[in-house]
């Protein structure tokens, strides 16, 4: 069984045939982890599968239902599970042991599925490189000696390599979408307050989201059909009608106004990842999409809000350990947290003010268009070496950091690759609460197009 | 004719049916200004009766509604009237004219309504003495040894003095609800979002709400009516249907739930105030309206997370002025803008994880009841002189300052005297969106009490 092309809804249908057995399944994952985990560093800790089915659901019964019965999710190292340590990819956890699982691990065990392991993540997932100095360096399953993107960086490797079928991830300023792109695989931010956050730990109260990392976008549609309960005990939870991503996925994309980002900003990207967008801006068109060119320079000083509010939201919430072991933090995270802590009030306040600004710019914007689209990514996966990690999240975050500071939900799939056979990613960005909008277009995108079935050689 | 009793209902009326011209009314209410102001310093601006009159429409254009055709109508010195200065009670503004009109100025001027004079405000409204070290001290109509509350001080006093029929105010940690209770009117601060602040100068991005003081809950209503237009351009104003608040003002409160908050916080209050509101709670009951004591000592966090908030807010806002010309500002103001200006963003984000948490919880709290009771303010009107205007901020804010955290719609209605003959102020407090059930409570404890037909003799 080659986990590595099989779909969430392949796997369903090939579980409830007979065709394979939950056993089968969990060991396919598993030997994927065995052989390729110790380069790769995808897994922090690894649920073997014996432990792993025993503990699909609450002891003694059954499944709610059975939407991803029997299959293997990975969840990012920041997601409680229970009886499961819980590292946040940081020195100062490495004994803590969860004593519940995540609401959202909880609404994956009453779906069926099996949590598999724990997935690295840049440290206290502050950074996109997934060079973690604690839990070993995660690499880029396309070329080895290339970063896999970050934060979610393991739970990206785990989809693209067939460790799990899927994975849950966490996004700041782009920590879920960015790994998706370098990796080659779907990944998901829904709208901030649809998906719950209870039970991963925060690195920002104001910018934190919680999504899935898939093959496809309808395995990503599955998942978060799944998580996308409302929490009321969840400050952060908001209280609306869950969408109905499945039922949104009907491809049909006639008429659809789309704007295609240009300006400045979206130009410092690499001329062959323009390309891959402009491309994919014409299968749209092709698909009777009216698509039309809008600058978004504005853009700009949204990623600078994001990354001031970042590091001084994550300041806040290590403030007792930046104080007592400064030295237990990597290089780094060190240093962000520290210019976190020196942000003043004021600055504060006026990267909000921009906060505010750039939510009603989108409210009206997403008045006159039904999707944005723009590169995830400016450039393809950089190499691990010869980069200083602070300049990398800066250029990499750029184009997805916005949409934290927003709250918007953006996708990124699979349009292309490189002369050096890196993939390249599509973000596509939709209205508030318009998650199956951005979910529909990336599976129409996907039934046109072949890029999602390609898989790295290793 | 007696302007300080008539409300906007009576005349419209008495205008309709041709018993007064508007001249008369304008020069009525001019009259008391003029009697008034002196002693009362209840405008830092007069707009005299010719102009204001001739100022009325956009020049050469008739109103677009009549809804308040020929009412005058005061503004707190905050809000841009074009042609008049803006001072908002500050030094640095004193020679500041207005080239717009603020979004809710042009809404009145368009339902007909005359603008007639920029009331008095506690400096930058920053505070809520209206003690006003550059354009006067505001006294209190009821006894002028009294503060009359702040910071929408002139607007509150003009309202109960008949300087106008109606008014606006800010409301940033209860500026409009405590001079409303203090000064013995009605005083309502919408749901945040509801109303433009586009135009009105700001204390806080996060907190400011503007809404109407009037002479009771009907009057509120009309005025509300007329400004809560959404509003795309200012970046806080939130799309959502406009509620129809005069429909709502039905009466009918059988079977309504209200908590009326009890606890250790509340009991800092005056026992006179306690048991007024206690009485109140009584008049629903006797309505037929369910009524609970509940708990409400969570409130103190959120008063002091709303003061952390504000004066860090205020700092962000005023940062220039702060470190050109500390002098130029009050005592009390700069005390307060460098406190804030020393905030750092670790205490400003703990405030902002307060807000969503107080938030959440109000949303659980107002699924269970209708309506929350409690004092507006715990002490009738001190003293101008003995007090030091920072703690008296402190003591005078506690139970209206959660509800610009949460955003809540939040009234003040009359609802008894002290031995001393000052009035005592009722806060009622419904869901997010709920305006209208806030202000039908109001109307409904009206028509069974007389609190809101006494007025100051003076």
């Amino acid at each position: 069984m080659d986990t590595q092309t099989l779909t969430i809804t392949d796997a369903l249908n090939s579980l409830n045939r007979g065709d394979i057995t939950p056993q089968n399944l969990a060991e396919a994952c598993s030997r994927q982890i065995n052989r390729l985990n110790p380069t790769l560093n995808a897994y922090i800790t690894v649920i073997p599968p014996e432990d792993a089915l025993k503990a699909q659901y609450p002891a003694g019964t059954s499944p709610l239902t059975k939407t991803l019965r029997n299959v293997p999710i990975a969840v990012k190292d920041l997601f409680d599970v229970e009886g499961i340590r819980t590292t946040i990819g940081s020195r100062f956890f490495a004994d803590h042991i969860a004593e519940h699982d995540a609401f959202v691990v909880d609404k994956l065990k009453q779906s069926g599925a099996i949590i598999n392991g724990k997935t690295n993540t840049h440290e206290i997932a502050l950074g996109i490189t997934g060079n973690n100095p604690h839990y070993g360096t995660a690499r880029n399953p396309w070329d080895t000696q290339r970063i896999p993107g970050g934060s979610s960086s393991g739970s990206a490797i785990a989809v693209a390599t067939g460790m799990a079928l899927g994975a849950l991830g966490t996004d700041t300023g782009g920590s879920i979408r960015i790994p998706a792109s370098l990796c080659g695989v779907v990944g998901f931010k829904p709208t901030r307050g649809r998906v719950s956050t209870r039970g991963v730990f925060p690195l920002s109260w104001n910018l934190d989201h919680v999504g899935p990392l898939t093959k496809c976008v309808k395995d990503a549609a599955v998942i978060l059909q799944v998580i996308s309960v409302y929490d009321p005990i969840d400050p952060f939870s908001i209280r609306m009608l869950t969408g109905d991503y499945l039922g949104h996925l009907v491809d049909d994309m006639e008429g659809r106004k789309i704007a295609l980002g240009t300006g400045e900003f979206i130009e410092t990207s690499d001329p062959e990842v323009l390309n891959a967008v402009r491309e994919a801006a014409k299968v749209f068109e092709s698909m009777g999409c009216r698509v039309e060119k809008v600058n978004v320079d504005w853009m700009r000083d949204a990623a600078l809000a994001n990354k001031t509010m970042t590091q001084a939201d994550g300041a806040a919430v290590h403030r007792e350990r930046l104080e007592e072991h400064p030295d237990w933090f990597g290089e780094d995270i060190r240093r962000r947290l520290e210019d976190g802590a020196k942000t003043t009030s004021t600055e504060y306040i006026l990267a909000r003010r921009t906060q505010s600004e750039v939510r009603k710019r989108c409210e009206l914007f997403f008045e006159s268009y039904d999707l944005l689209l723009t590169p995830t990514t400016p450039i393809a996966a950089p190499t691990i070496e010869g980069h200083d990690a602070v300049e990398q999240a800066g250029r990499l975050t750029r184009f997805t950091a916005p949409f934290n500071l927003t709250g918007l939900p953006a996708l990124s799939v699979p349009c292309g690759f490189t002369k050096e056979g890196l993939p390249i990613g599509l973000q596509i960005v939709s209205r508030a609460w318009g998650d199956a909008k951005a979910l529909n277009a990336g599976h129409a995108f996907e039934q046109a197009t072949d890029w999602h079935k390609k898989f790295p050689v290793i």
